[in-house]
C-alpha cells in the first residue's frame, strides 16, 4: 500500500529582505481583484506585499516581521514553513500530480486521507462518520451540503423538506448558496440572494443580545429555541436541515453559552431534521479537539470542513458524511449527480494526510485543549482589567475581546468611530496580525504557539489596546 | 521584483510498479465519497486505482500502462511528469505556503499570475482584460460571475436585469449556481434547481438538431437565434448575461457552426447583455489559443477558467474581467461583497505561472493551432470511414464521435444499448482513456502529445472500435 518514493532533502529557500514594493503594489492594484475589498481605496493606499513565513510569523516586502495572531486567515494551524508538507506536495506532484475521481477511478491519497478523517472523527451516539466527500474549499462544501441534504430527503420520500435553516451573521462561504446560507446582510445585498428556502435565526450572542440580568445559561436556552420558534412557523415537516458554527469564525468569535448547543441538538432530534456543523474554523484542533462538535458534545450529521485540513497550504475541503445521511444516500442512493473536477486531487489530499500526521504527531489539538488553550484562557481573561475592555473570552485557540466606550455599562462606541479599525491599525504599525469585526478584535493563531509565544502576542495586544486608548481618549470618544 | 530563491535539485521519484490494489479498494469504497458516481455499483466492482503518471501516460495499481486522451479531466495540458511545476510548488511552500488577500495584503504570484494572463488575453474589438479574480475551480468562478454580473447592472441603476441565459447540455460546474447554469437534466433533479432567474435555450448541436437538408451555416444562424428569441421572450431589460462554452465539453464535445458565435455577438450586442465566456475546458491552448474567444472572434465580458491554467496541478480558477465591466465594478463599485479563502492562493498561483510559462516556451497553444492540432482534424476525418462512425469532427486538442447504428441515414442506437460504455470498456482495456457521453466518444489530450503519439492514440481507437463493432454485431444491434 505504500508507494515506495525517494526525494532529495531540497536546500534551505533563501529570501529577498527586501522587495521592490511599489513595483508589485502597481501590477496588483492594475490586474488583481482581491476578495471582498474596495478597490478605489486599495488603489490610493497599495497592498501590504507579504512575501515570506516562517512559524508563527510572516514578513512583508518592507523587511516587517508580524506575529500572524489570524493563521492566514483561521488556516494555518501548523505554522509555517512545515518542510514536510513541501515535502509530501513535491512527491505527490513528481508521482501523479492529477487524476480525476469520475468514472470509478480513484487514487491513493484521496482513499488514504478519507481513511484517516474517518479514524479521526469522533462517534457520538449512534452517529459514526465513516464517509468523506472532497471538494477545495468551505463554500464547495456547504453547496455539497445543501445539495446532499435535499437529496438525502427526496431519496425519503419527503421532498418537501427543503428549508435550511441558518443564523443572522453567519459565514459560510460566498458562493451563490455559500452567502445565502451565511447571514452577512452585505452580501444578501449583493446579486439576488439568498436562494430560496433558506432563512435565518438570531446568533447566541449574549454579550449583546442577552436581556438585561439574563444569565449565560439562560440566554443560551433562549436562543437555541428561536430554533425551534422558526420549525414550528415554517412546519417541521418542511424543514431540512440546521446548519451552524459551533463558534461562529468571522461573524466576531462569537462563543455560544453552554446550553446552547445541547438544546439546538434536542430540538433537531425532535423534529428529526438534519444537523449541519459548519467546522471550516472549528476543526482541526482549532477548539482543542479534531471536530469541534466533539467538544460540545453534539452529534451533527454533515461536518463541513476546509481551512485546516491541510494547514492552507494547498486548497481543500469537504464533507464528513454521518452514518444517518451515507446509508441513504451512498448505499441505496444510485448516482448522486454532484462533484467537482478536484474532489479528491492527489496533491491535495497528500498535503493534507501530511499535515494531519505532522498534528498527531506534535499533539496539536491535544497541547490547545490541556496547555497552550487554558493559558491563552487566563491571558484573555487578564485582559477584562483593560479600561477600553467589555468582554473577552476564548474558546481553544479562537479569542474576541469587545473594545467599549463605558465599561461599567457595557456601552459600545458609535460603529462610524471604527475604533476597531483604529486598533487593528495599531496592532499592524507593532507587527501584530488581529482582525476587527466591528469593534471586536479577534485571533486566531497557529496551533503551534508555544507558551513563551503567547506571551509574547499578548504584549503586543496591550501595547496595541494602549495605543487605541490613548487615541480614542484624545478624540474625546471615551464614556 | 525577483525573490531570489534556491531550491536543491531533487532526485528522480521512484515509484512501486504495483500496490495492493484490493486493499486500496476496500479502503475507497468504505470512506471516499467519488464525485458523480452510483457507489453500490462502484462497491461490487471495485475502484481503478491510479497510481502515477508520465508525461501522456497514467499508471493503474496493477502495473497497466494508459494513454490519457482525456488529459485527467480536461486539465493536464502540459502533461503529467513536469518537474518545473513541482519544483515551483516546492519553492513557494517553503516561501510562503498561504497568506490571505482580504485586508489589503497581498503576495507575489497572486499579483504576477494576474498581470500574465492580462498580458496573454487578447484585446478584441474596445475589449481588453486587465482584471483577474481568482477561485479554485470552475464551480466557484461561475458563481463570481453571477454575482458580479448582476453587482454589475445593480450598480448602473439597472437592477431588475437578473436573469442568465444558458444552454440545455452545457456544463458549468455543480455548485447550486454551476448546476443551475449548466443544462443537466439529471443535476437539475436533485436538490431543487436551478436557482431563479436562470434559464435555458438548446444547444447548437449540428448533428443532432439541423433539420433535414439544412446546411451548417443556416443551423448555426437558427441556434443562436433561440438566444434573441429568448431575450425578447423574457423581455431584454431584465437579462443580465448570456453564458456559454466556445465549444461544450462536458455535453459531448459539441462545436458550433461556424456562423454561430459572430450571430450571438450581434445579438448581445443589440440587445446590451453582458457576454460570460466559460472557457474552464476551451482556454490554454485546448483550442490553439490562449483564450477560445479569440478563435472565434467573440467580445466576452468575463471568461471563466480552472483546470489548465494549472494544468491541473494544483487546484486553481478564476475570471478574466473585461474593461466594461471592470471600470463600473472595480474602478467606481466599493466594495464587492465576494470572494474565497483561497483567492490568490499563493501556491497555486506560483504553479500557474510556471505552467504558463512552460505552455509558452514550449509553444503548446501554437503547435496545436498549425501543427498537432490539423494533424488531429485529419486523424479524425479519416475515422468517417468506420462503419461505426457517423460523424468525427474536431476542434483545436478537443475531438468527438458519434457511433451510429445506420451510418446512411445517421440512426442513433438505442439508448439503452449503452453502446458508448461498450466502447469505453474496449478502450480501457486496450489502454486508453476515450470518455463516452451517451454514443458520443470523446477526447481532450495534453497539448504536449506529439504527432506519432498522435498515431498510436489514433491506432487505439481504431482498435477500440473495431471491437466495438465485432460487439455490437454479435449483439444484432446493427442496421
Ligand atoms: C465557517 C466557514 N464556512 C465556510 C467558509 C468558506 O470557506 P472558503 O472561503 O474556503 O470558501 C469560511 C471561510 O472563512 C468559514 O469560516
Ligand atoms: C466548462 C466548464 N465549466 C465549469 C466546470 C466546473 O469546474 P470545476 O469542476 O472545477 O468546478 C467544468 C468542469 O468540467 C467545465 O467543463
Amino acid at each position: 500500500m505504500n508507494t515506495s518514493t525517494l526525494i532529495a532533502p531540497p536546500a534551505l529557500v533563501q529570501r529577498a529582505e527586501k522587495q521592490d514594493t511599489q513595483a508589485i503594489q502597481a501590477l496588483d492594484s492594475a490586474h488583481f481583484i482581491h476578495p471582498f475589498t474596495d478597490h478605489g481605496d486599495l488603489a490610493t493606499r497599495g497592498a501590504r506585499v507579504i512575501t515570506h513565513a516562517d512559524g508563527i510569523y510572516v514578513w512583508d516586502s518592507e523587511g516587517n516581521k508580524i506575529l500572524d495572531g489570524m493563521s492566514g486567515l483561521w488556516c494555518v494551524n501548523a505554522g509555517y514553513g512545515r518542510k514536510e508538507l513541501a515535502d509530501a506536495a513535491y512527491q505527490q506532484l513528481m508521482t501523479l500530480p492529477f487524476y480525476n475521481s469520475f468514472f470509478q477511478t480513484t487514487n491513493v491519497p484521496a482513499v488514504q486521507l478519507a481513511a484517516k478523517l474517518a479514524a479521526l472523527a469522533p462517534k457520538v451516539g449512534d452517529r459514526s462518520f465513516n464517509h468523506v466527500f472532497f471538494s477545495s474549499s468551505g463554500s464547495e462544501s456547504n453547496d455539497t451540503n445543501v445539495r446532499m441534504a435535499r437529496r438525502y430527503w427526496d431519496l425519503l420520500g419527503q421532498s418537501q423538506r427543503k428549508v435550511i435553516i441558518s443564523r443572522h451573521n453567519a459565514y459560510h462561504g460566498s458562493t451563490m448558496a455559500g452567502a445565502s446560507l451565511g447571514g452577512m446582510s452585505g452580501m444578501h445585498a449583493q446579486g439576488d440572494l439568498p436562494i430560496p428556502n433558506i432563512t435565518h435565526i438570531d446568533q447566541p450572542y449574549y454579550f449583546e443580545n442577552a436581556r438585561g440580568g439574563e444569565s449565560k445559561a439562560d440566554f443560551g436556552l433562549r436562543a437555541a429555541r428561536w430554533l425551534e420558534e422558526k420549525i414550528l412557523e415554517i412546519g417541521p415537516e418542511k424543514v431540512a436541515a440546521f446548519i451552524a458554527e459551533p463558534v461562529q469564525g468571522a461573524g466576531g468569535v462569537i462563543i455560544p453559552p453552554e446550553t446552547y448547543w445541547p438544546e439546538i441538538q434536542r430540538i433537531v432530534d425532535q423534529y428529526g431534521i438534519l444537523l449541519i456543523c459548519d467546522e471550516v474554523i472549528c476543526a482541526f484542533g482549532r477548539l482543542g479537539h479534531w471536530f469541534a462538535y466533539e467538544k460540545f458534545g453534539i452529534k451533527p450529521d454533515l461536518v463541513t470542513f476546509a481551512k485546516g485540513v491541510t494547514s492552507g497550504y494547498i486548497p481543500l475541503g469537504g464533507v464528513m458524511v454521518g452514518n444517518r445521511v451515507a446509508e441513504v444516500l451512498i448505499d441505496k442512493g444510485g448516482e448522486f449527480n454532484h462533484g467537482y473536477t478536484y474532489s479528491g486531487h492527489p496533491v491535495a489530499c497528500a498535503v493534507g494526510l501530511a499535515n494531519l500526521n505532522l498534528m498527531e504527531r506534535e499533539n496539536l489539538p491535544g497541547r490547545v485543549r490541556t496547555e497552550t488553550g487554558p493559558y491563552l484562557a487566563t491571558q484573555f481573561e487578564a485582559l477584562k482589567d483593560h479600561p477600553l475592555v467589555g468582554d473577552a473570552e476564548t474558546c481553544g485557540f479562537v479569542a474576541g475581546l469587545v473594545l467599549v466606550k463605558d465599561k461599567a455599562n457595557k456601552q459600545m462606541f458609535d460603529p462610524d468611530r471604527a475604533v476597531g479599525m483604529i486598533c487593528r491599525g495599531h496592532c499592524f504599525r507593532n507587527g501584530l496580525i488581529m482582525r476587527a469585526v466591528g469593534d471586536r478584535m479577534i485571533i486566531a493563531p497557529p496551533l503551534s504557539m508555544t507558551v513563551a509565544q503567547i506571551d509574547e502576542m499578548m504584549g503586543l495586544i496591550r501595547r496595541c489596546l494602549d495605543a487605541t486608548l490613548a487615541d480614542v481618549r484624545d478624540q474625546g470618544l471615551l464614556a
